[in-house]
């Protein structure tokens, strides 16, 4: 039971580890350059990049407004690999948001950035959503730890009264630090569609189910996919 | 006749085969690692996993509620290389649900888990089910063998009454050790989208038709996808 | 103009060659085992398999019905490599759907099947069929040569009235040999929801896009993706 | 902020350097051989097709009407590699189509064609779109330079009343040269459906979400998709 939570616990704990980073600014995030007028000028974003990790891929699905923008990407699961050989989902992957303010025209402040990470039942929800369909997700980083309730933060997502875009709302109240936040980005309906479509196409990769219809990544040995032992039916067939 | 017959049968036997397996409780099985009270601590829960298989990947989509939880992964068909180096394919794929009781607050006991594996069709039936609609599909594991009738189970997934949501409940009357068991778990409008996107994803590859369109893995040779003679169409246009 | 003609024509001739090449019963088709009841025992069924093409995949989705079968399987598309080392596709791919009549209790007889062959077009009709939708095809194997006019097929596929299903029928009337075959197999939701789900899948696969987005095979030196000349749009940009 | 402009003018630019690249007329574009009657005979159209680029496929989706065609497929976003060895998007991705006026029965004349390059958004918008929905797009491929303003083009997507199709209809106005262009192509509904899923898939790719879930091509060393590092989340986890 301890166990079960803290895997819960971990899973948002993700979004504090990343805060702390991913404190820069710098156009390696997505495909936008931002203006270089905030943050530390001449250093890369390095957010979750750690140092033997330089095979990494950006290539977020960024929307800006006029008040804040938000960018979004997926974080594939773990494996661990046990000693029979077996890969075993060790964490399950996930949609990060990482929403920023604006601080002038097309001026965005990564300073202020504030994530939220979209677990795989959060991704199924969102992508059923209607026209006229709203949901709000609960967070709270430290969760079950001794840290439980410092900072919630709720993420909710509002369809227009005209069913004709959403707005995609963040809160975040860190009790430790006396601060909220709130970020709300309206997204017309075809930067909802690109949304839905790139997480429904996300969702398969971030359960971990394409590794048991693809060849791995990395693996030292040849590698096949999930199949049934069907020497073991035929015995079983012929008793 | 007989043959199509025997194949089926086979398709419903797998459930019986898994079941004996998996008669371990362990972490592996998913990502939610459980509480070690039940079940054979210290071994690895190895359903499926016959010795020469250490290639296996372990990525199921959980839902735990209250009084049951169920976990869902994809089998991949089977194929059967012929003399002309063509693939057959063997057995179909299906998806495995795995059923579980609840036995505490967050303590599922895995002894007593039930299985029930979706054929194609039955996945078809699942994707295209309405926010309302129902449905209900029946297993003989023994049918057509000595042993028809005498482990008959039943699942429905039946739609809360405000649209918003599912049951999905296991039904398994054991006539042989008189047991009935019932294993109901509610899926919420979200987590049923999660198993609508996944299994819609995994539809095209257990009915194997993702090896018509990429490499296969594992053959010694190379090897190009399902193609139409060119030569023999041209021929044929000459005439 | 001639031209567009005779790659139309060529894409409905595909039908009859693929009935010539394939006068054969066998388990290979699909993956259900049929009696060897009928058509030339010991033989492998070879439909399009010509000689140098031993490495097909067999994989087909078949529904078996009271009067009549089907059969389905995409067949991708085929490329010429220009002098320049580009791709140019040839001859864009289709869904085969293969009909044969039942002669008796599952039995059906093989050589006795109609080919009909959905182009991309009417792949796209078939998944966007609402659940009291109908559509019909027509194609003339001979179009725009000599034997037009002689072979006549249409492709019927008809909504039930509650909704819950479809017919899919195929009518051939060849004046040459003065028969008419009428081949019909009723469709539960959950089957159409396999077809449609798989059509939708091969869908980018038999219009040649997953080629833009994945390495090709048989390919001898290392192929990149479809890519913008960068540096093109640079010294565009400069001047 | 200037640079961000930039990029959007960038993105619109790409219609004009397709244009002047590609001023032939050739069969290879898609699968349709033309009529040689238009266009520089014996010399194969080279839109996009740059020197050292000689590994490109074409496979172009072409619907060819009355008065107007249309062809279209997915250029793949361009990725640049850090000294950290990531690779960092830095064009987005977008589906181009290219519109050609009739000159006849099943004659086309390319050297009047025209280019339209739908962005990630506009796809998103595309593929939500309705029965009876309709939509406009506005671009200005000198935006931001000094040729702001001289050629506007607007796409307009526009179902029919019986909400059996669209007509997708080009505008070009180019006061340089003081033409007007209107090409428009009816598309069935079976048409419109080809285009929907074909877009569908290609939009997670045009986003380069693929590379975040693939092994990418051309990388030299071997390369792992994003992922989250684990011990730097174990170590958070033991404070």
């Amino acid at each position: 039971m301890l166990k079960l939570q803290r895997w819960l616990s971990r899973n948002q704990l993700f979004e504090q580890v990343v805060c702390k980073k991913a404190g820069h600014v710098d156009h390696a995030f997505g495909s936008h350059p931002f203006s270089s007028g905030v943050g530390i000028p001449g250093q890369k974003f390095t957010h979750t990049v750690p140092k033997n990790e330089n095979d990494r891929v950006y290539a977020a699905y960024n929307v800006y407004k006029g008040k804040a923008g938000v960018s979004m990407f997926p974080c594939l699961p773990t494996f661990t690999k046990l000693e029979s050989g077996s890969l075993v989902i060790d964490r399950r992957g996930s949609i990060l948001l990482t929403f920023f303010p604006a601080i002038g025209e097309r001026k965005y402040d990564w300073t202020k950035k504030q994530f939220f990470s979209l677990n795989p039942t959060e991704v199924g929800t969102l992508i059923s959503l209607g026209p006229r369909d709203s949901c709000e997700f609960f967070h709270d980083p430290g969760m079950l730890s001794s840290t439980a309730g410092q900072v919630r933060k709720s993420l909710t997502i509002k369809a227009h009264a005209d069913g004709n875009g959403y707005f995609i709302s963040l809160n975040v109240v860190d009790n430790t630090q006396s601060t909220k936040e709130f970020l709300s980005v309206p997204f017309t309906a075809g930067e909802f569609s690109v949304m839905k479509t790139a997480c429904s196409f996300a969702l398969p990769h971030i359960l971990g189910w394409d590794r048991l219809t693809k060849p791995s990544l990395g693996m030292e040995k040849g590698f096949q996919p999930n199949k049934v032992n069907r020497e073991g039916l035929s015995l079983e067939w012929k008793r």
